[in-house]
């Protein structure tokens, strides 16, 4: 495999540059920005789309294929009845506070960590602590304030008033609305943009709303994860599996979530593609067979006591380790979490710069027992982009018992299990004839009862007579002519129960942008130069063809080459604009293609090309046909540079190329 | 290519036992069927997952890779202005009425439609004519009437209202709201379902809408399609793509409209997913440089002068001919309608039941100057499938006019643009001098000359000279003094202009659907059986690995086929289920797969295997790696069924198959 190093300046990190470039060359771009965009809501232009789409293909080979998953493509527009049985109509919510004078709204959780955040590095600052730069941003002292960022201000703290800080932002996620208003009034927390006081938190429902039909007859949401789409569906599924269970069903599609006040790039928007997993497995054996397969894959975890004592340092531990721990809950969860791992790195996120982070018991959302996000460490910290929660068997439940449909999976029992009890046989003409209308009510008594009530009561008739009490308080005497308790014996063949589910879910768009930062760098000598060093891959192009001008001489070759590429499953393109070879280069450096080839006088004499890769700005030369080999392997993985470089002389001609 | 020929019992097509087969493996069901479903919405199962995935791969390769179009993926969430602006808001409706006793909502066009055509049948049949048999649906008589079907009864009509309403129909879509309302009481039209009279026609907007932010700040509309979004972006992508035109643009995503009674299964519905290219062409160049490729397609069209006369008759020509003779309006027009014709032949539509319909004056969009629609014939009648169409400069113009940002294309002229023209010089301060206040009034009149006023200016002052009348009706005597006109040579080197929209548009849903039924057959001898005859391509799976029974002494094999045929990029899936062989071939007749390889116990004795092709139920039996190679070029159309038989012998071996 080639040896991509991502991050080779991550320590010189300049965002204001890497925005640039990604503005430069239209990976996204504000949606609708001519009419003046609306915030959490961007247009992925032609690198970018194909990025995601090359992320989304690796994706469904990588979880779809390789496990037999089932796809399935819902809607995204939701009858409401849907999502008021899924909880999310009365807790899929976020807490926000208004600015007391203008009005203006602002998510409770972001207002505190914000402000405390500020203040500590005001803190460091004010102490001469380096650890003010340790943070891997170099800001643009030049930037204008935006709206929402807090500035630090360097003013020294008490060392307790730190330490609480401290603790509180370790734990940001636990808190509920009353106690973020709390914190606000304690720490005199005011909208950093106005210092107006705040309201107390309210709740906002994140759910978009419209209605269905000419008559509005119908309240429809807009759909803010793509899950409940499987649960509905899982009778199909479950019969369309043959009716066997592990199994998994995955979808890829738009979801939408109306943030408070969207910021942070791609990172909290409003519209946004998933890709989600429900694996549906039995609550009594949540084994997997292909754990063994992952059980040495080591990652970072950080687990939920570790955050509760108010720290945040991971430790790296095997995934067999973290199971054989009782860290992680059970094989399955296990098995995603390492399958993510695995994923995530294989696309090219930098894995120092991943943790796996355990939710805290208020942090997770209403429907999960245990969750795991996979967080990627970027230019705003820490980020949550694929979480793994056992949403145990809540949503099967929950629609199974607002609609009345069983969701359940019948197993036949290989051996039928066989159960004795104690059961009362009624002599029911004796018992209506004795007792008239209060026949029922002694039969409800008894048939309520327990075994060891039953042995009893077994015991005393055998003696002669015994006296049962009802509901009303009346008593009634009972002999074994009336009724006997006798043992019986019964076979259960088949097993019927709720599946729980295992819920992998990406957010695309997030991972998209993590990845862009890991990749970004510049050369030490061309600052200004971008370089995303993105794996083949998931790079938007793999090969560049450049001939060395628009002229017609080069079109043969150009049309050979490309042909040939195509054939062998390489996505190429021609760049034969009107500029030099070196700035058509240097712009896809900035578009992240790792292997360039060139086509120039020599070409159409000798028929050789040279092939450049974008790294290292090596250059070698061979054969049309053995460049076109080599750059195969190399883009599909079978071949690195080291390899690709025994193969190929290196180039020193005389065309100069960079 | 292998010949796989569809409809094989097109004159038997049996709608109900197709629509069951659909349901039972979960090509799509009902959204939220669970909860009664909302009618227009609906999820696609494992195997319409797959199809549609699998055409929209197709699409990709045949449009955006072989001709380097640039991908976006732009929000469906749609800020309010931009649709006020592209006219939606306005003009994006259809005309509805209302039964005036239940308040039933219709749409007008197709009660007006359905209940004319309903009377034409029943005209019919009253003569007793064959013609009422002349549809491909075999209708189950047994079937309940849904609601919004209408009946036919058994009533002749004079001859001359006969004629006055096909030609009614042959122009349906070219009806306004009022004109509709008038064929209502001209043919004394009623709700079909309760007799009941309907309003008069109102218009009813499609575009479903919500709010954006937590304070409801903005209005937002979700997408009627995907076109907005390339607009919005035309000045990044042209910059993308270096300042060069044409080029297109190309998006696959989810739209939304608010159907006002939907109905005909995936035909109509209210949210679908889109495949849209929006090539940029100069409007004083609509040739295509690949046009040459496409000259030969034959098609069959049906042009808006044939409609007009009340006829449906399509006549067959070759593209070439139909923009020879200005059919067809432009090349570029021309050669997407022959792409998106072999594009459809590619993917499996039958040729003999595909159309293209050029729109009719009124049917036309707002923003449309031409449009042709690719039209599919089904049990629900021709259907649009995909609309090309000519959008002009539109779009761009509104957006422009709206935002005073400008969306051109600024071209360096080969060659500037040199003229001449009288211009008047002034001695400005002489002027002020002595007209003071007045001066600026006689400038501008003097300059809003033409040439020929200009002319015999300058003819005067050459004599003296001249009065000129300001706005005010002052007049003014002028001499050479003041002003004299002279001839100037001026350089135009930048030419700018608003390039113009040539949009191919696909419902990929309606694709799918009519694909299905061109697909769906049964063997004579097994009438409940099922097969859909989908050609590799697009086939879910490719090929099924049936092993003889889920023994472990099969596994290995298993394995070992199956990671085979993934490296050759060959899809398969194994059943070893519980049920015969010919049950598990027979299940995956109906989910298309064209290829199933068996494997039995002479395959671990021999390394022999079977291979089955679906449609013909033959076998044959090869080595395993030699099954694998025929299996491979088969799924990738290099290699015909014929072919792969003269490679590998028949089966007659004893292990029964079928």
């Amino acid at each position: 495999m080639a040896n991509y190093s991502v991050n080779k300046t991550a320590h010189l990190f300049d965002k204001t540059r890497f925005e640039a470039l990604l503005n430069r060359r239209f990976f996204y771009a504000p949606a609708f920005e001519i009419y003046g965009g609306v915030a959490g809501l961007y247009d992925y232009g032609p690198p970018g789309s194909s990025l995601q789409a090359n992320i989304i293909a690796e994706w469904r080979r990588h979880f779809i294929i390789e496990d037999h998953m089932l796809e399935l493509d819902t809607t995204i527009m939701t009858s409401a009845p849907v999502f008021e049985a899924s909880g999310h109509v009365a807790r899929f919510a976020d807490w926000m506070v208004k600015d007391t004078k203008t009005g203006d709204v602002l998510r409770a959780d972001h207002l505190v960590k914000n402000v405390l955040e500020a203040r500590l590095a005001g803190d460091r600052e004010a102490r001469g602590s380096a650890a003010a730069q340790a943070v891997v941003v170099v800001d643009d002292k030049k930037k204008k304030k935006k709206k929402g960022n807090v500035k630090a201000v360097a003013v020294q703290l008490p060392d307790e008033v730190v330490k609480e800080y401290e603790k509180v932002l370790a734990q940001i996620d636990n808190y509920s609305g009353p106690e973020l208003g709390e914190l606000c009034r304690q720490y005199k927390i005011t909208n950093p943009d106005t210092d107006n006081e705040v309201t107390e938190p309210q709740e906002f429902n994140l759910m978009f709303n419209s209605s269905i039909g000419p008559t509005g007859q119908h309240k429809g949401y807009l759909r803010p994860e793509t899950a409940q789409g499987h649960f509905l569906n899982f009778s199909r599924l479950v019969e369309f599996n043959n009716g066997r269970i592990p199994f998994a069903s995955a979808q890829i599609g738009r979801a939408f979530r109306n943030e408070i006040s969207p910021r942070a790039g791609l990172l909290r928007v409003r519209e946004f593609t998933m890709a989600e997993i429900e694996h549906f497995v039995d609550p009594a054996d949540k084994r997997h067979t292909k754990f063994g397969e992952v059980r040495d894959v080591e990652i970072s975890l950080l687990d939920r006591y570790v955050q509760e004592r108010g720290s945040s340092s991971s430790v790296r531990m095997r995934v067999g380790d973290a199971i054989d721990r009782g860290v992680i809950a059970n094989e399955t969860l296990g098995y995603f979490v390492a399958r993510i791992y695995q994923f995530l790195i294989k696309i090219g996120i930098n894995p120092d710069r991943l943790r796996f982070r355990q939710h805290m018991a208020n942090e997770m959302a209403h429907y999960a027992t245990d969750c795991w996000d996979a967080e990627i460490q970027n230019s705003y910290g820490w980020t949550e982009c694929v979480g793994c929660a056992d949403r145990a068997a809540y949503d099967l439940s929950v629609h199974s018992a607002k609609t009345g449909t069983p969701l359940v999976v019948r197993q036949a029992l290989k051996e039928p299990i066989v159960t004795e009890k104690e059961v009362a046989e009624w002599n029911k003409k004796l018992l209506g004839k004795t007792f008239k209308a209060d026949a029922g009510a002694i039969q409800k008594v008894v048939e309520a009862m327990n075994e060891s009530e039953l042995l009893r009561l077994k015991d005393e008739l055998s003696q002669g007579s015994t006296v049962v009490k009802t509901e009303d308080g009346k008593e009634f005497q009972l002999t074994s002519e009336l009724v006997t308790i006798e043992r019986k014996t019964f076979k259960q063949s088949i097993r019927e129960f709720t599946p729980n589910v295992i819920e992998p879910s990406f957010g695309l768009g997030r991972i998209l942008y993590a990845l862009l930062e890991h990749s970004y760098w510049s050369r030490e000598n061309d600052i200004e130069r971008g370089v995303l060093s993105l794996p083949p891959v998931v790079a938007p192009t793999k090969v560049l063809i450049v001939p060395l001008s628009a002229r017609e001489e080069f079109d043969p070759l150009v049309q050979e080459v490309s042909t040939k590429l195509r054939r062998a499953g390489v996505f190429s393109r021609v760049d034969d604009s009107n500029t030099s070879i070196g700035k058509r280069y240097s712009r896809n450096d900035e578009l992240g293609t790792p292997f360039g080839v060139t086509l120039d006088f020599a070409s159409v004499q000798n028929r050789t090309m040279t092939l450049r890769e974008r790294d290292t700005m090596d250059q070698r030369i061979g054969g049309i046909d053995e460049v076109i080999a080599v750059v195969t392997e190399l883009v599909f993985g079978t071949l690195d540079w080291k390899g690709a470089c025994r193969r190929l002389p290196a180039y020193d001609g005389v065309q100069a190329v960079d």
